[in-house]
């Protein structure tokens, strides 16, 4: 029996020696690799934690204290030694375990995360709330140092230091959020701070120097020379006790007698405590070590050489064409520009950031930002196209309305991985982004029913006068052949895919694909569709829905969105504001709940929005309602 | 004819000497003083930059170089001195001027604005469109300390300092936001530093000084001893330097003649500027010095004592009901704690803070941090109330869906100033909770028809176990007595209010009332209407709606909201998912667009959303349309 097969509980492993620990962490990666490697999931970072996550557990009493990861994708190593082992195969598969921290997983995890940077003002939370409870218990928040890069863990810092409540954050620097890091913190953290900064600071340490008495120019002269003790007088601590943190650190992550140390020290601490701990993404794994981007977020993969398993079936992803028609786009259109939040992969704009490094900004884990800075620089003519997936946009929500359609700075919004995402489940889903985005004036909402007409989207937006959002899915188009210079769509125009008197099916981007799929079903029972490929859904083409509508009368709405407030609600709302009457109408989409984990064609099916979906509403509209 | 009059245009100030400036600055004062004492508006945040916006406007050449003011309401100055003296009696009047910044007004407002804190990330994007454009005019943003409080300026700062464009940022820093400020920054700027950091920072700097040849223990005991020149060597610029800032002060913002200099200086850097400016809120008008907070924002009030024009009736305000009831409840359930982000006052928690300090937090201007730290309080037992305006809570949209939705945290969202909230305008309207709350799983969501219901919904959202907000308006109540022990509510019922045949009225919230005044005007032209209070957005009262709805067919919705995805959308969504058909319906609210400034009646009259909209719709459809 393995070590690993031994630890049913956390405190299990407090039996161990030092030695087995060691060895322990060899089997945890090696368990991490082989699972990885068949479902695909977020290695790198999972691997950089090992050390650190035997250390938290072999140090302190879990679940009674109380361990948060932010983002949790981490967390791999903390499942296994969480009586998670049996099932860890089933890691991001339907109906498996999940790939972050989700409470109701496990009374290890601390908090249900996905989206980043929330782990310190939970952790305070919990915090404040164990001590009006009386309950002495600890709290460890661990952050990566590309969380710090957003603005609600700063919010989160500054309260800390203010309440001075005794929360324990464990920096997990590897130097790296997905991509490597942006911004002036990352500089702080390595000490490689600017040379105005540090002759500044000398400066002013001259002149306190020369303030005291008995010391000297001379003196002050040799200080001034040396160089090396000086910039490391400045430390990364600076900046955290300045916020009231106790600083510890940088310790190397991956020494574990060196982290059970310093964690026994730092337990039960009056104030809040930070310790820095540099880690290597991908740690123990070469392929990985080398490529911490790649394997940030993997589909399956060969071990020995590391190669991906996938085998390309030659269609481009929704996230590829974004990505190469901008690049188009740019070349003869000088005011684009783009913005990503930490994705420059994840978007598809790695080319477009080497093509055009000047109109290319990655600002870091921080979306607000990413959307009033595009205002800002939309207010000056240029055309900003930002690209964010759907769920992570949701942190923009005030900055989209009150910076960017209060006045209708015409910026793009580029909203990628939109609908069911799949393996990566609740927290990545993004399926509410209609609904928040239809309800803000002056904004434009699009979605392509194929990646031709992502193309089509995307030159109708660029050209547009006004805030204009395109929402696409996350994986591969339906295989269509994209035009050589794609036409632009007239704003607020459907389009009439089939002709049929019986039912009336008005579809919204992917859901296209599925309805057409219903409709040769349902011809198959005699059933004869009208489908609308509806291009938008603010404004809608409320003439030719109308003139459907009054035809047929009998309505399928379908979405890859929740139902309230979404797509359907807005040909609803249409269609009665416009007093039509005497229509049936049968909304397909999610019905309001969360939607977990697994293949999108399996949760599509599951939630209700696929093709059988369709055939049945169309069916029950028709009275034939099948058992 | 006086300076002020003279003054036409930015430039004009160009002309005058020194002295008239200050004149000038004089004048200006009393200008604001006076049309403020009248129309209401931010007061003392004005008066603390008039000095400062006279330098700006002298060194610099606006519009070109582009001025950009956080949250803009002390943007008086700047109004008068850029052609807005004529007009500025419309101040916050219905179709006069606005309180804030705000591109469509003029020219010289950089930016608009009306939320705190984007100033640095706009700036930033006006700045880079300017070097892209190959335009070398400057852009400043002027940012209180207060506003730095948030996440958003943090991330705003941080990719300033990385892409290192010639933005400048003036801190004025009056050590308020609009109440006291908190968190650790402020500690900061104020040099109150934390003795362990001060310790810290004095061992770091003895192992380096000992580390010099020819320095002993001697010189490095004599540097430990001078405590006050130790301290003068830390400066609030360490922060904004390290972020690659060159900082400059602070300096008196009162003093004209340096902040001339200064800002001469500082035109067109080739780096990030930071200019910390201290000044002080109020500045020139003795009660407004004495009382900034009461003067932030305030109505008509007599200049020569600075006492509230206000005669009150005795009715009390939403605002007043939600504070002592929060202090009622929290007296039997010590499990009640309240969280504001910088309006203790403005939220009604004044009192209970200083009843409860232990359980009462401000977190600053910091919306997100302030939602997620609720999450993490009500993961541990506690019952957090979180009390924030509506268009404000906009910041929080992401961390109300993933961290307190997904997991269905029991956390209260007490949402003031919901719906129309008047003289502040498009910023600040509350138009939109009930579209971007409505579409999370898990939430529960309410509006009183009146202060006493609100006190009812408070003690049922405090005994749910789940995420739940109650939204409520601007404003005093109704007048109706309030239950000496306000009975919880039923989640999910509906109250019918009056019976009648012919119409039937669903409101919620403040258009309960509009629906009462409704009631009578159409009873007098022979209509008899039913009146339903829903109480509840979501989840509706299916049952009781769809009994009246099949009786009397001819069906309006009432909502101090927008229409897309709102509450109308929300019963309209609920009758056809049931198979109601056959009815006929009119929703009335806000149709897609921004609603301006001016009171809130004639706000509702113009947007139509008041009675007459009601008995308007009620005559459509009953076919006597009146002309």
């Amino acid at each position: 029996m393995s070590l690993l097969e031994q630890i049913k509980i956390s405190k299990d492993i407090k039996q161990l020696s030092r030695e087995e620990l060691k060895a322990l962490a060899g089997e945890i990666r090696e368990r991490i690799i082989d699972v990885v490697s068949k479902n695909g999931g977020h290695l790198a970072s999972s691997l950089g934690v090992v050390e650190l996550t035997l250390a938290i557990h072999y140090v302190f009493d879990l679940p009674k204290d109380t361990l948060i990861w932010d983002v949790g994708h981490q967390s791999y190593a903390h499942k296994l030694i969480t009586g998670r082992n049996d099932i860890f195969d089933s890691l991001r598969q339907y109906k498996g375990i999940s790939g972050f921290s989700k409470i109701k997983e496990s009374a290890y995890d601390g908090f249900t995360v996905g989206h980043s940077s929330t782990s310190i003002s939970a952790g305070l939370g919990v915090c404040y709330a164990k001590y009006l409870n009386k309950d002495t218990s600890d709290v460890i928040s661990v952050i990566g140092d590309g969380s710090l890069t957003a603005g609600l863990a700063y919010e989160g810092f500054t309260q800390t230091g203010d309440l001075k409540r005794n929360l324990i954050v464990i920096l997990n620097d590897n130097d790296m959020s997905i991509s490597p890091n942006v911004g002036t913190l990352s500089s702080f953290l390595s000490r490689t701070f600017s040379a105005k900064y540090l002759q500044n600071l000398r400066n002013q340490f001259g002149i306190f120097l020369k303030s005291l008495p008995k010391i000297g120019d001379n003196i002050y002269n040799i200080a001034k020379r040396s160089e090396e003790s000086f910039k490391a007088f400045i430390t990364p601590g600076m900046l955290f006790e300045a916020f009231n943190f106790d600083y510890f650190g940088p310790i190397d992550g991956h020494n574990l007698e060196h982290l059970i140390d310093i964690l026994k020290n730092i337990k039960n601490p009056k104030d809040p405590v930070l310790l820095h701990v540099t880690t290597v993404k991908g740690k123990g794994y070469e392929p990985a070590e080398k490529n911490p981007v790649y394997f940030h977020g993997v589909g399956s993969f060969a071990v020995d050489t590391g190669k991906s398993n996938h085998i390309s079936n030659g269609i481009p992803t929704y996230t590829q064409v974004f990505g190469s028609q901008m690049i188009k786009l740019a070349k003869t259109n000088e005011k684009i520009v783009a913005v990503t939040a930490a994705m420059p992969e994840g978007t598809g704009l790695i080319e477009f950031s080497k093509l055009y490094p000047d109109r290319f900004f990655d600002v870091g884990i921080a979306e607000q930002h990413a959307v009033t800075f595009s205002a800002g620089l939309s207010s000056k003519g240029l055309k900003p196209v930002v690209a964010i997936y759907s769920t992570f946009l949701q942190r923009a929500f005030d900055q989209i309305l009150h910076d960017v359609c209060i006045d209708a700075h015409p910026v793009v919004f580029a909203i990628d991985r939109g609908g069911i995402v799949g393996e990566d489940g609740p927290t990545h889903n993004g399926l509410f982004d209609y609904s928040y985005l239809r309800c803000m004036p002056n904004m434009t909402i699009m979605a392509p029913k194929d990646e031709n007409e992502l193309a089509r989207m995307l030159v109708t937006a660029v050209n547009y006068n006004g805030p204009v959002a395109i929402r696409y899915p996350r994986g591969i188009g339906t295989g269509v052949k994209i035009e050589e210079n794609p036409k632009p769509l007239e704003i607020g125009k459907a389009q009439v895919i089939n002709e049929g008197d019986d039912v009336l099916i008005i579809a919204i981007g992917k859901s296209v694909c599925e309805a057409l799929k219903a409709n040769k079903l349902l011809k198959k029972q005699g059933i004869h569709a009208t489908i609308i490929n509806a291009r938008f859904v603010k404004p809608l083409d409320t003439n030719l829905i109308i003139e459907y509508a009054l035809k047929i009368k009998k309505i399928i709405t379908v979405e890859d969105h929740v139902l309230d407030g979404g797509f359907g609600s807005a040909v609803l709302e249409m269609l009665t504001d416009k007093g039509v009457t005497g229509f049936s109408i049968k909304r397909i989409g999610i019905k309001n709940r969360f939607v977990e984990h697994g293949p999108q064609d399996i949760l599509r099916r599951d939630y209700g929005i696929d093709s059988a979906a369709i055939v049945n509403a169309g069916l029950e509209l028709h009275g034939n309602k099948i058992k």
